[in-house]
């Protein structure tokens, strides 16, 4: 059977990255149906040949619904997701509302795609910088396991919604043009400057989106204990993140082991070329579906041999929001037939 | 006396920053002698309201020279300050070329200015990386030894001279107006993308801005021992430098321990404004002399106290560059008078 699939918040970078990413992998859907808030009602989009017309996400949306795959934003999944699910579909959120309730599995297929099958009718999608993380950690994880990790990173635009993206474009060229930059969307200068990220910072001092990278790290790999230090950061980039990451595993591990593991891990693509200096970036990462990993090289700081230190790029867009919930979406559909 | 000084490199990025900086700082000269490769001959500047005639560089540049300010690479420094030096002037070399070397003094005065003491005629600035990092680390490291610090830099075009900073423009215009990046002087596309620093990548998988930054931190604390680990970045950003440190201490410290040094700390100035998500940018540290630290935090990974995150910007010409050696040559007039 296949499912009729719901897309809600397709208007937004995430919702039309959904389109993109079930056109390419032609998602067996019977039907799709395009809801967004009441400012698109009536706005016409093109998917694989089709026109379809975006209808206003109501709590009666979702009576013809097998899968909706969620991106407008917290508070829309926390109002709506639940109606869904009551509904009878099966609900792929990409906010943050849910990801650590008990009772709602939190997946990146790549991980831990035996979470899915608890029965609940709502899937959180992780955060974007912990997927793109996960991807090449969980691997080496699963053979020589991963105590601590330092982790910053370098966060593109689109992170923070498509209006970012085009705040970024316009301010970089009113800058060029001797114009001042007049951040709206993002809370300072995009173009050209490099700014902690902007979410809510906590009595420990770190933000959301660095905890976030903590707390699902440990719910995605089963180990409550594994310790996590991130320092998120915007960069002037439209829609790749990249991170730095400094690995201590359990017991020694060599260089070699890594490149080897990683070879062979789904997901990932080792660019590590040191001769001709070719390691990722975003502008490979973007548009790909790869988390793209290289730099490969023992940590020198830690000289019993635990210390291994990455520097990994994926698609934000992409394997951290619209294509990991897609993969999650086609497991679901693997798991009912 | 005033000592004579020499600019070589002058019509450089950190050439020109020493103009700005000594007219900044009245640097008590007698005279100034303008000096780069014979490609900048006969070109004319202004200077603290006189106009100079940029002298080419020979070997017979020095004779009436006190103080040389080099920043003109590597190879000029290697053939020309050892001349410099013999013709009795005193050698502030911006290049790796002596850094390491043992009877060289590698210095940035708020860290050891002592080590200026040692008679030699040539002194050392270290790598711009360095500096920002040495600057708010050196306090902490006194009160409380640092064991490891695991850093990523967020590294502007500066570093990579004046055509960088060129090429970042103009191709973010470029790409603006849906024209291909065209690379020149950095080795992959600068506009909206982020690359590992474009040094030599060597045997242990470490480039040498990342080596630099190991090898410079432990000569300049007299303490060969301090574990480091530094991933390098290039973002696209004109002039300021960004870094993520992680540091170990030996004992445990408390954030407001490292508030408390930090505050009084000798060219830090802390940005940690939590409730407004106001924290250290290049945009703030841009044509500044401080280094801007914030994100101070105890690190959640290191339950046994002695783990603190920091985010620091600096400007890469000033602080970076310029504005040490000049520091180092007050210095040096300062101990001969």
């Amino acid at each position: 059977m296949k499912p009729r699939v719901a897309i809600v918040g397709v208007t937004g970078a995430v919702g039309q990255e959904f389109l993109r990413t079930l056109e390419q992998r032609r998602f067996p859907a019977a039907s799709y149906k395009m809801l967004a808030s009441a400012r698109s009602k009536g706005k016409t989009l093109e998917f694989a040949g089709e026109q379809y017309t975006v209808e206003t996400l109501t709590e009666s949306s979702f009576g013809d619904v097998d899968i909706a795959l969620f991106s407008a934003g917290g508070s829309s999944s926390k109002q709506f997701a639940p109606i869904a699910a009551e509904a009878g579909a099966v609900v792929v959120d990409n906010s943050s509302a849910f990801r650590m309730d008990d009772g709602v599995p939190l997946v990146v297929p790549e991980v831990n795609p035996g979470d899915l099958n608890n029965g609940s009718k709502i899937i959180a999608n992780p955060n974007c910088s912990t997927i793109i993380m996960v991807v090449p950690v969980w691997p080496l994880h699963q053979a020589n396991r991963v105590e601590r990790m330092v982790i910053s990173t370098y966060q593109a635009a689109s992170g923070a919604g498509y209006q970012a993206m085009v705040e970024l474009e316009t301010q970089t060229a009113d800058m060029l043009a001797g114009r001042p930059a007049r951040p709206k969307v993002l809370p300072h200068q995009a173009a050209f400057n490099v700014f902690s990220h902007n979410s809510d910072v906590g009595e420990n001092g770190y933000n959301t989106e660095e905890m976030k990278m903590v707390h699902e790290t440990r719910k995605m790999f089963h180990d409550p204990d594994i310790r996590v230090t991130a320092t998120c950061v915007r960069v002037p980039v439209m829609r790749a993140h990249c991170e730095s990451i400094n690995l201590t595993f359990s017991k020694p591990i060599t260089e070699d082991e890594v490149r080897e593991i990683l070879a062979s891990a789904p997901g990932v693509r080792i660019i590590d070329d040191r001769e001709n200096s070719l390691f990722p970036m975003p502008i490979h990462a973007a548009n790909g579906d790869d988390i793209l990993v290289g730099r490969i090289r023992q940590d020198i700081s830690q000289p019993d041999g635990r210390g291994i230190d990455l520097f990994v790029s994926g698609d934000q867009l992409r394997k951290g929001a619209a294509l990991n919930a897609v993969q999650i979406a086609e497991q679901v559909v693997a798991n009912n037939n």
